[in-house]
């Protein structure tokens, strides 16, 4: 449709229509004969008003949408179809690893190609959105949703988050195969106080757009269609009433030009936040505060148009927020196929190779931590299985309410789908024949319930039945491999001492056990790595690797002194850092080599060589401290990072350069500028990268 | 000395005169024949800068204070006396609680007291200002200087603090008992991440307004000399070079008009902290910030001539903190009497008093937190005696460095001197013996060294060898009373099912045991409540009662969902909440009654009946919800506490107003004004005092 005809369209619309469009609802709402049922009466809705609404949240099936979108436009005046969205977050069917397991692969290709694969399958289903990159910086592994972030690091995260608009929108959205994004959640969310999901949230501007802006300035770089305002405050203000964050911020200085939505009854909520007494004071502060579709509350329907009338929000606005809506639903092709290729048959194509495609995703997230000679297993071994994860279904975690863990591959199956003849235990009294096993798989972690959204935990330590199982099992073979299934870093330091291996497999998804297998038995090299740190206690969070220099920070000479910044029952560092993962084959990194472009551009030149027979991939990262800054900024914080791939025997060369952006910070005054000096680089395979040299700018 | 002579002596000074004003070093620059000794080299100090610098830090005693001052004034060319500081934090050589359990009396008079006995002692060992009181605000109990502070409230901070300077510093500073006194630290150590010392800090500038600042504002109002900057960031940018936190939040909005010192050595931390590059940067930045002294660096002795000469720094500014320097000795006599009372002989009292009101400050500073009809215990009662605070002299606490442990008093020796005969078991082959006790009392908690600054914890669980020692004493004896001697709140869940009674003495001081004594034996009626809350695990932190409101908070109705703001391994309850604390009287609260007296002040009536034959007192606390608000406000937030005496069987009528001030909070333009709307009040003895009822301002 030409924007002249949205135009005229909007120009018909009475205002409860226009209203209608900003106004999110379930399914529930439609029953099979578009009778309005129960929980429409709890907000409220009459059943002219549903029928003005313009999206709905949450279908499951081609046949809800399609159901849907025609009972509505029988019923609709103006017949603007539907959009319908959902949360796909590590696919749809299909399970993929997740997010925090993709950003393990720090792979952006595997990242894009996994949202491709997430919005084939989802539009599939009738999806149009997905409420999908979560692009909150996360240090607090007690949060439940660190499992959907893309860890702890700004640089890291923004690389993650634009490879999943760019996976998920494609090249145009009018291509059927796509799914417009919604970036989640504007901001701050991921500091929630005490790692407890829903609390307050308290930092300064300069940390916001330091460690918090950045995801979202890529995903707006990327052309992200969509952006949720997230559940906390931000300097006392929700994000949904937040004038400074939604206008300011994110109109003014970071230029979005697509739609706001609020997370799930977020306008309501205002009220619970006690910064508004009543809907019609909410639906005025959110709005007027820059959200325009209201998530599944009757808000905006039922306050918005007396707002109006009243003068208090302009029309003006209004009509914006609605063309924006209609616009994003032409471009979805909606006006010309309500019912998005569902009708097409020719696109209902075969989803097998899905399950491929997620087996070998999920290789590439796992992350190696221990390897003490004990791993790959090798077909002739003898190899026991016992614990919790062994042959649990439970291997997709939070968010894939469409999966069926039925169809999810447990570990068990996996082994025997590689031919191996696993001894598996479950009862302690049989526990005697591990002893005539080669090596012990001991699969423990966390069950899908323990991560996600409203999932935060005051321990992160393995269950103590857990550790007690491993020391049982240690009792009667010490050739134990942990695998653990797990939605965040958690403190594996009570079994540290009993284990020769732990692989950190995430939750993997459908293919979980063979995918653990293939990195099990070598036939993937692993070359994930850590996308947060892993903590000795709870008691070290919230904790990164980027930490900022303080004026008594610990260091070789110091760490034995009194008035040091450390603990006096644990010393600062983690279990296992940021950017850390073992692989099969021994690659070095050498010749690293600084030299200066021009005034602004550093150039690092590098060689790396795979010295064994095994092929495999390391991931470069770079890291950088600006020596001397206006504020205090991070010891070390990753610069560019790249999944290089070296055959057996290989060496390879390559060059990085490094430009004004990446060499630029935050000042005082939020300008986005470099400083005159000296920048030291630290270049290897982990966030303990050895420093490869120094290099000053001169203004 | 007149204004006059003070303003002619600045002219006399040359710069490095001036300079060396602003010059603190310690007792170990001045050796008895006033050479110059080793850390003056390492400072690079000549010996005539040493005779220029203006006050030292941390003398011992008279006679070194003396000397020192006698060499320095034989010396030095203007004979500007030495002003001598030093860190009186809870008492001299007397020492009386930390100040965490003073703020447990919720005793303003109490802790006046208190710092005019710390005064009385201090100055008679020539000590002319105390680094006292500290009035961080703190929320996480892994932080080991929360034994400095007021604990976790504003307000009770803020009254603990204006008490502490009216203490130290009395009527006028010409009184020779009197001491300046300086709040520290500005501003916002207390939040240092992670609970670990010298750590970063970061919040918006709301939360330093609401929850930082108003302890410091009543320093100020008592007219508080001192005021010395934080070791930590702020924005970015440390206190101590924070011209935001130093001129436009102190000076301009604030209006303090006294000294801003330096913590130690923080002015060359700022090159830790990465923000300044060398010396003359460190020290630029601090002067022009607003730090005058500079505490045990010779950054401003050698860097300030030459910033001054450059033209970077004015002299104009420099005059006026050494002229404000000259005022404070002027301010102190010192012109007049360099040895301030030191020679005068009647003033060399006896100290025995103080003794006894430390004796009497302590007993009215212990929590009771649990009493299963197990106290008081009664002299014909056989005590059982275990655990390593039994009969430990290590009872003084951090920042005790004049106090001698040996002459403090152990629990054991307290029971004796009270006339009970403890069977004091140390061995556990002997526990044995416990079995024909009527009770036993385990005395367990911190060595002095795990509170104070550098000693933080990742972990406040009670060790796992004394969890280990209340579980062998309970097979011996199920009447178990806890003596807890800490520094902080801890994890007590382990015990809690072994234990009849949990006394939370704190370090108690000089008078430890006795004091102890006093309150399990009934001669002192418990009436100290908690400063800060005592979580169920570390996990919870940080935490405190006066959490804000958030979107999903959980109550009655919701405790059972998934979706709200909880953890799922834990309630979101404290173990034992904010303002807790019992006693031996049945004190209770009854015909509360809120009304108008004008439009914007309240007035409560109450009335309170002691039922026991036991007088007592209780701690009337107010606390506030302001119903609607711009920004997201507590959930309760105390508004008046007082100290209550109830003869037995008494009752008492009482009444208190509350009005503008303190229905006023900060908006977020940080004007504190108060909105129109309803407010609730809750009128008990803890912070889960019920709803006495609700007023409303109509504007």
């Amino acid at each position: 449709m030409e924007q002249t005809k949205l135009l005229a369209l909007l120009d018909q619309m009475t205002l409860e229509e226009k209203v209608g469009q900003l106004v999110q609802l379930t399914p529930m709402f439609f029953s099979e004969q578009g009778e309005v049922t129960g929980p429409m009466n709890e907000l409220e809705m009459t059943k002219e008003e549903l029928f003005q609404i313009g999206s709905v949240l949450g279908t499951r099936t081609k046949e809800d949408v399609i159901s849907i979108q025609t009972t509505y436009l029988a019923n609709s005046r103006l017949k603007i179809p539907l959009i319908f969205m959902a949360d796909v977050i590590h696919g749809y069917e299909t399970i993929f690893p997740i997010p925090l397991a993709l950003a393990s692969s720090f792979d952006t290709e595997l990242v894009k190609t996994t949202a491709e694969l997430s919005a084939f399958e989802a539009t599939r289903a009738g999806v149009h959105v997905t409420f999908s990159p979560m692009a909150d910086l996360v240090r607090d592994a007690r949060w439940g949703r660190v499992l959907e972030s893309n860890g702890e690091d700004p640089y890291l995260s923004s690389q993650m988050t634009r490879a999943y608009v760019e996976g998920y929108q494609g090249e145009i959205l009018s291509d059927k195969d796509t799914l417009a994004a919604c970036v989640k959640h504007f901001v701050g969310y991921g500091e929630a106080e005490a790692g407890r999901d829903y609390n307050t949230v308290d930092m300064s501007d300069l940390n916001l757009y330091q460690n918090h802006l950045p995801a979202f300035r890529a995903a707006i770089d990327a052309g992200v269609k969509l952006v949720m305002s997230s559940f906390n405050v931000w300097r006392g203000i929700p994000s949904t009433a937040n004038k400074y964050l939604l206008k300011d911020v994110l109109r003014n200085e970071m230029h979005f030009e697509g739609l706001v939505i609020a997370d799930y009854a977020a306008v309501h909520e205002l009220i619970n936040h006690r910064v508004a007494a009543d809907k019609k004071e909410a639906a005025y502060r959110a709005f007027s505060a820059g959200v325009e579709i209201d998530m599944v509350t009757d808000y905006y329907q039922h306050a918005l148009p007396e707002l109006i009338q009243d003068g208090l929000i302009e029309m003006d606005q209004l009509n914006q927020s609605v063309l924006k809506m209609l616009e994003l639903k032409n471009e979805l092709g909606l006006f010309e196929d309500p019912y998005r290729g569902l009708k097409d048959e020719t696109l209902d194509r075969d989803m097998t190779p899905l399950r491929a495609k997620a087996r070998e995703i999920a290789g590439q997230s796992m992350v190696l931590l221990k390897n003490e000679s004990i791993l790959p297993i090798q077909p002739s071994e003898k190899i026991g299985l016992v614990g919790p994860k062994a042959n649990s279904h439970d291997v997709l975690g939070a968010w894939s309410w469409i999966g069926n863990p039925d169809k999810a591959i447990t570990l068990e199956d996996g082994l025997k789908q590689a031919g191996f003849n696993p001894t598996y235990v479950e009862r302690e009294i049989d526990y005697v024949q591990l002893k005539y096993c080669d090596k012990v798989i001991v699969a423990v972690g966390e069950i899908s319930d323990e991560g996600g959204e409203g999932a935060s935990k005051t321990s992160i330590a393995l269950s103590q039945r857990q550790v007690e199982l491993i020391k049982e099992v240690y009792h009667w073979n010490q050739n134990i491999i942990v695998v653990l299934v797990n939605s965040r870093p958690m403190d594996l330091s009570a079994i540290q001492p009993y284990v020769k291996g732990i692989l950190v497999s995430w939750f993997p998804g459908s293919e979980a056990g063979i995918a653990i297998v293939d990195v099990l038995s070598g036939r993937v090299n692993p070359s994930a790595k850590l996308p947060m740190t892993f903590p000795q206690s709870t008691g070290q969070l919230p904790m990164s690797y980027n930490f900022l220099s303080t004026g008594r920070g610990i260091n070789e000479h110091n760490h034995a002194q009194k008035y040091v910044s450390r603990y006096l029952d644990s010393d600062n560092a983690p279990l296992y850092p940021f950017g850390f993962g073992l692989n099969y084959s021994q690659i070095e990194l050498d010749q690293v080599k600084i030299s200066q472009i021009d005034q602004t551009t550093v150039e690092i030149k590098y060689q790396i060589t795979n010295h064994s027979e095994n092929a495999g991939s390391e991931i470069l990262q770079v890291y950088m401290q600006d020596k001397v800054t206006e504020v205090a900024r991070p010891e070390r914080e990753l610069k560019y990072f790249e999944k290089i791939h070296v055959a057996a025997k290989e060496t390879v060369n390559g060059m990085i350069r490094l430009g004004k952006d990446d060499l630029s910070y935050w000042h005082a005054d939020l300008s986005f500028t470099m400083d005159p000096g000296a920048f030291d680089f630290f270049v290897g395979f982990d966030s303990h990268a050895p420093l490869a040299g120094t290099w000053t700018y001169v203004e």
